[in-house]
């Protein structure tokens, strides 16, 4: 089988490996498609080289079919489709006894903290796989992991039917928070600067805002009756989106922190004060997000075929990194048996 | 009657005035006690002058008596002990619609925005009114307001029995916020800077924490078993206090933001994804605040005897303002009759 491995920054080989039988408890994947995600793009710039081990294999988003079952496992059959909730919490620490395994202290993420899905054939243990329906496409199922990460985006946010809500931010995951809330009853605009995202948005059906062409608060104002949007999803990371997620809020408002800010952020804490505005991080997904995230991309909620700008052979993944990194792409998948 | 006017920074003046008749749908109040807090010394500084009409009559904790009732009011009586709740909003714009009305968009504070109760008879609108046991201690109910603040702190928080709660600030609302956290079953220790007000705290029966003295991460480690706490409160005003109280949060803990930060704060943003953290801004109060802050004060859940640190004459009040900005002092009241 072939692999690609991250050996440093800006640099992935495709190597040819022997597959190894899935251990004790393990199923075998043979993965057929990986998304390439935001992460993904920080490890190949070298920027996690403190985290992750080399070489590495990269890749969490992904879809494949059981090839085989270690000892001890059931309830699984080879050929099944499948995706993995890339998790492993040790069940022991604070955070896990208090039910929030997906923060445990200790948390491993496969495909950062341990190898991930783009290979041919991967062993994941088996209480990571999430079951896919028989006959959803496999290359939409690549997008269960992003969608399940703004399912659980939306429940933080904790959307009534009706709320408005301004996501700031307008990439793959900003635009499936704006798909997840549109379904549970909210109503969606987009700040987004690039032109290339905006028109994604729009063909999805959002409205979208572009903060250098139009006075964002006079549209929110407009759009509200001067009440100010129920929900800002912050998906930008950039100081600037922090301030416009704040800035729109009105009166109880709440800010939902998607984005990574490596950077200590400026916020206008008295607007929080005066409104009584709440802020709300959010961070990876619990299983029933994942659940959820299937059935969204089972019955077309998330048109996949939209957010998918390209499917590339595995031996081409440097290549497909290279042109996330130029622009003009939403989400693109590694085809890794092809 | 004698009223303390603020004529600009640094500078009030004891008039004499003569008594107005309440208008329709008014009280007029006969003053006994008039805490001064911390909004007050703003405006002593001459900080609010963009907001406060000179001369401006300040003081929005207190207690008294009706004095006498104008046409159209019913449901009280000429003698009852009373306190006012010193908000009034215009029943028509977004928050209040969506009945937020202590975060209404034109609301009028009354002792800030229209003149407050530093005097010995004092005309309010009928519906600001809140009644008091007849056997509560006037002195006492002076502190029915910044109680209320704290009340409607802790509700914000949603404190759980057993949670543990770190209150970051040890002056009048902190250590009315850890008592009435500590009524709601919550466990609390207080970090504070300053000797004199650690030491009101310990005679509460509070720990605290001076972190120059101690390793706070560690004692929050060795107190909540290396998970952090649940409910960090935020009444310094400082960057420090912000910082703090984000530093030693558990997974999914909550920061009550009650100080008001004039100046945007660094906020650690990574930190609150990283443990899916919250921040919830409180601001006032609602009725429901009122009215369970005079039972707490009539049952003495507030031992309100040792947070008043002197009762001044009316007469002193200037002195009295002196005497806060000096520390060594918790709450000081006036006393509008003597």
């Amino acid at each position: 089988m072939r692999a690609v491995t991250y050996t440093g920054a800006r640099t992935l080989e495709v190597e040819t490996r022997m597959p190894i039988p899935p251990g004790s408890g393990e199923v075998q994947i043979s993965v057929d498609y990986v998304g390439i995600c935001g992460t993904d793009l920080h490890i190949f710039h070298g920027d996690m080289d403190a985290r992750v081990h080399r070489p590495a294999i990269v890749g969490h988003e992904m879809s494949g079919r059981i090839a085989a079952l270690g000892d001890g496992v059931s309830g699984w059959s080879v050929g099944q489709p499948v995706t993995v909730m890339p998790l492993i919490w040790d069940g022991t620490c604070p955070a896990c006894l208090a039910g929030n395994q997906h923060l445990c202290h200790k948390l491993t993420f496969i495909g950062i903290d341990s190898d991930g899905a783009l290979q041919g054939s991967w062993n994941v243990p088996a209480n990571v796989l999430v079951a896919l329906p028989a006959d959803i496409s496999l290359e939409h199922a690549a997008l269960v992991e992003p969608t399940a990460v703004a399912v659980h985006d939306v429940r933080r946010a904790e959307l009534s039917p009706g709320e408005k809500a301004l996501v700031v931010g307008g990439g793959p995951v900003g635009l499936l928070i704006a798909l997840v809330a549109r379904r549970e009853g909210g109503d969606v605009q987009i700040v987004e600067l690039d032109p290339y995202r905006r028109g994604v948005a729009e063909q999805l059906g959002f409205k979208t805002l572009d903060p250098r062409d139009v006075d964002v608060a006079q549209v929110v104002n407009d759009w509200t009756g001067g009440a100010g949007v129920d929900i800002a999803f912050e998906v930008s990371g950039a100081a600037g989106g922090v301030a416009t997620a704040v800035d729109h809020l009105s009166v109880r408002g709440r800010l939902v922190l998607v984005a990574i800010h490596s950077q200590p952020r400026e916020v206008n804490l008295f607007k929080f004060f005066w409104r009584e505005l709440s802020l709300i991080a959010a961070r990876l997904y619990v299983r029933a997000d994942f659940e959820r995230a299937v059935e969204l991309l089972a019955d077309g909620t998330i048109p996949a075929e939209v957010l998918i700008s390209s499917v590339e052979p595995l031996d081409n993944t440097a290549a497909a990194f290279a042109a996330l990194e130029g622009g003009g792409v939403m989400k693109v998948l590694i085809s890794c048996q092809t």
